[in-house]
């Protein structure tokens, strides 16, 4: 018997309010865990070549990760979302900022992708309550 | 009780090879389902401006959706898959020739949009069979 | 008599925290009148594909102007920044929301162009006093 | 008091000549303002990753600056500027070479970027005089 | 028998300078070829969203012409061939104008095109003379 | 006397089929020569920075290849062609693998860059044969 999300995300997920049409904060978590994967192979390899590929595609993952988080913060969430959701702002915020391995955590800290997943956790969480309202 | 469905999507879709890390259909799909929202809007207004811009967004989001399918296609089966699903290379040029809205179809058609996301469907399904093996 | 606004600007503008390097709000503005400038070009031609150049130049400036406020709003402003001015998330928020001429405005509205900048130099005054502070 | 470069530069830069729109010689400046802090901050981290990162920012950075003095060179100025500011066409070859780092003097030398500033500077003071003009 | 023009232009375009590898003006020959065909296709069409597609994606290509272009004036081409061919800066400045669709002649002029590709060819003349000293 | 490749290329080349335009197998090899040239110079250099640029460079080069040869599979081969030449699909999977890679070959290796020119070599001939059938 065939396991299939796809159909059952997609069901959920249907929104269309051109410019923005369909959003889905899966598109932030595949990215994260990306990013997430290519640390955990970056800590267990010794090839430099190999690091420096995975210093770059990290990088390119955590800047997909902010755009797909921005687009949902500023396209999908209305004044109203962030007057029931006081947190989300901050949310956010702090979610880019992991996304974008600033502060002093160091670019290659596993814990800071698991933390970034988190966040995108808790956003995925108000957005699907959202979408129930 | 809160539905989440991403959280499962994560536990399944886990993936690490990198340069590829990790893959997941549903990016493919969520682009075309915003293609076919993008269609239905564009065929309900009756503003020129609006249209033009349904015509460039669908355009951007269906290169997304060839993008995905490509990566697929490319990093993420390999030989034995293709052995196992002979209809594999098909499916893949059959979806990509569809987000490309190539053929006589029109640039505004439902119907090729529901088709595109028919055959990402069946991709998805041979994805999640792979997975599992 | 040479008039030399750069020097200026690159003296206070400088700020050197990779990955982020230098902010300045100049890069959304300079945008933002590019997106002003298209609306008003576009609303003297009765040409329809020079109509169809606007439209899509006037996107993809858009997108700039939101890409270049959400870039200060996660990797420029910090905590502390924004228990000082409290109204700087709504602003961002409103600022991309702007931007990306979502709602009911239109999108050739010579007055949603103005609304954008005059969000944008909210935005800019409190980045110059914070980098006075 | 607050100082508000914003404003003025605005009042200065605006020009509308679809498809080019506004033009300032500040959006190259900003970017190389950027290669300088990157290099400044590499020089100083013994960290490979963050060395590997800055390299890549570099790349990025300085990519942007030749994008924005080439959009400077053919679409801002015209046939008449080239005549009375003979010097323009090589003034324009040099900083684009100089901001892809081509020669022998590495990619890590902060006086390339001082070079780079410098030659940004001489184009802005001419771009600034025919806005006089 | 086969025709194969690649192999033969691959013997010739070899050029190893990293960064900036192997250049040649086929690159920006077959963009141009592009916009012309775009500009035909379009002209015979009387379906808008044809023809609105068929602005966007010759905008796109243009785009990739006058980059294409910059790289090989910046470069490729060092001071000796400026020296050797003073045509060359305004050639490439009147290459890429026309690449801009600036000035008065309109988007959709077969002539335009014509005009970028005799230029380009002009250009690939001299490139090719310089790949034989 | 002056050898001229591109007048030639452009007659054989000229394709007119809208979104898709002008094709030609030269575009995917132009980047697989860089990426060769690339990986020859670092492999030449002990600086560990120039090592970087050339993973950096090698990798964006490789993904114009992977993406010059899906547009081709997608938009320009169609249904008779894979039934007169079954290899194609084949070919071109294993091609864009090589251009991504893949597999245990390390990514500095020269002779992966050899095997990926001439997997487009074997395209290149399928493609103008198609072009004079």
């Amino acid at each position: 018997m065939l396991r299939f999300p796809l159909a059952r995300t997609a069901t959920v997920s249907a929104h269309c309010d051109l410019p923005c049409g369909v959003y889905d904060p899966a598109q932030a978590r595949i990215e994260a865990e990306s990013v997430k994967a290519v640390i955990a192979k970056a800590n267990d390899s010794s090839d430099p070549d190999f690091r420096t590929r995975a210093v770059l595609i990290k990088e390119q993952r955590s800047e997909l990760v902010k755009h797909h988080l921005w687009v949902l913060w500023t396209d999908y969430f209305k004044p109203p979302h962030f007057e029931k959701y006081p947190q989300l702002h901050t949310l956010f915020n702090e979610a880019t900022k992991l996304a974008g391995a600033t502060g002093t955590k160091g670019t290659m800290d596993a814990e800071a992708a698991d933390s970034l997943l988190a966040k995108i956790d808790e956003i995925a969480e108000i957005f699907w309550e959202t979408k129930k309202a």
